[in-house]
């Protein structure tokens, strides 16, 4: 059993915690952070709803052997009562290339209060047309 | 002030209030289901995401203008607790055209319970390519 399957953090830690294992194809470290339900769901950008461990599982394996996947969360928009973190994030993606692909993607994370901690109910990812919007928070403190 | 501001339903009668409010183009229906928070979210298909209440009504407003959509929600997964539902759905959209599009929409609905009733909090659509897959449940009830 991997160490990872006692991770005891935050919804905020346990969303770091994802996309950290996701930026070193850790495989085994990455499911240990989803609930123990087979309702949990993920969907990839464009991709079909995928239902449960097996299928959930075997898409992030698909993703891993092709390599690591750098995914920084920026413009977090948050809901959270005792037992339920629900975060809005627009997911930048490192890529080899720097083209334009004029299109960003939008997260919405469901992180749910179990026996065993905070786990992962629900991942959905999906394109959007454009560049993603300003920061305006960032530009603020910049400007 | 609307008779629907007071909805008091269960999450899943918030669901079919959400459709039901849909289909009739029903602005001031549908904005009283959505939760008194500002960090509210709602993406529609391929487009950006929108946060809070002036840019979800406004979105919905344009598509109205349009006039109604009928959307029957399908092969409900969920997960719950006291506080939150967690609800995925493929969204049966009734176009006028029958041209196979290569596609079907994904949502995930969120809900909370909040003081005056449960209420939405994150409604995410997204295009996925391909064929709805089949409902093996209603499959193994026709055959």
């Amino acid at each position: 059993m991997s160490a990872k399957k006692q991770f005891n953090g935050s919804a905020d830690e346990l969303e770091s915690a994802f996309y950290d294992a996701i930026s070193k194809a850790d495989l085994e470290g990455l499911m240990a952070l989803w609930a123990e339900d087979e309702e949990i769901v993920c969907v990839h950008p464009g991709a079909p709803r995928l239902v449960g461990h097996a299928a959930i599982r075997a898409s992030w394996e698909a993703i891993f052997e092709r390599g690591s996947v750098h995914i920084h969360p920026m413009q977090l928009h948050a809901m959270h009562n005792m037992f339920t973190a629900v975060h809005s994030v627009i997911e930048e993606v490192q890529r080899k290339t720097n083209k334009s692909q004029d299109m960003h993607i939008l997260a919405t994370n469901v992180y749910i209060k179990t026996p065993q901690g905070w786990r992962i109910a629900t991942h959905h990812a999906s394109a959007a047309a454009g560049d993603p919007p300003l920061d305006l928070f960032k530009a603020s403190v910049l400007h």
